[in-house]
């Protein structure tokens, strides 16, 4: 079952900067093979269930034992059976769809 | 390694009533045997990190099969190493707090 | 505009135990009249869609008062126009249907 | 107070596309004057708390208006006292840590 996946680990009682985990985070899953694009609130991550599921299973366990004593993580999901979908298509499509409504108006 | 999990899964394309497959869903849950409990907005969830993750991919599953093209998914996921913690260590954990900072006030 | 709202706020640089601040939400929450029920993993609210979030502007202003310095909320929102639905009905509505699955399998 | 917000709107009994929801949503958020960034999964915005909420309540506004009749919509926010912190500076955070810890290795 291939995914789409929001994933926003939140590191606890290790002070008020936590980027130095979510670094590690990134190294995790770019060692899984999984493709992934950061941005400010996140990683998307496209891959299939089982191998993106194992990836975040790795990233606690490696910020764990990287000193974080507690974990919060924040995933949305997405799957699709009617068609095959990539994050650029999902990006694609919103763009599209903003420029014929302001070609139509 | 042990999770708390809350999970909310919106299933599309099926028209704007979804408790059916909520409900799908709940029984997935119930077989594989997790420790549930629903509320209004999502479903929280104690249990082995493969386990739940095992179970979540199967919902997907299973309210794919019941005709629902696409769906998305919400989860919070917490983990901690510093302790156990149970769903109702964590509810009782607040309702002390409270308690305690109307005694002191 | 009516929403249904599940809250969940994360104070960081505060340590490992958070249940001190997440009382705090409680009472603001309650303070502001607002209907409310704690889970495990956040706290459903029922109510007006400005007076929700002028509630959750305050929790985050209170719980920074109180000492954190850093806070990332999750929040899910539900609203609809089709009919009015209340916390207590979504409930309702996925136990008749695992109900009507059950007597019809 | 300054927030940065993930935002992801998903639109209900409209069919299995939504990019066209999506699309309005961006309208809503750049006639407000926010920052915001599309990314795969949701729109980072960053604005004045009060701002951003109001878009976000346009955005169900404008969604139901076009057809809509139920909205469920994830949403992460983040605030800090500590520091003024851009979206721009969380990524940059990230990417200085990697490089770090790549030379320290």
């Amino acid at each position: 079952m291939n995914v789409i996946v929001d994933l926003c680990v939140v590191p606890m009682g290790v002070g008020v900067s936590v980027s130095r985990y979510v670094a590690m985070c990134q190294d995790v899953l770019e060692e899984a093979g999984l493709k992934t694009s950061l941005h400010a609130y996140g990683t998307n991550i496209e891959g299939d269930y089982d191998e993106v599921f194992a990836a975040i299973r790795r990233c606690h366990e490696v910020i764990h034992a990287a000193g974080a004593p507690r974990i919060t993580t924040t995933i949305k999901m997405g799957t699709r059976i009617d068609r095959e979908q990539t994050m650029a298509d999902k990006l694609q499509s919103v763009a599209e769809k903003r420029a014929a409504a302001k070609l139509s108006s």
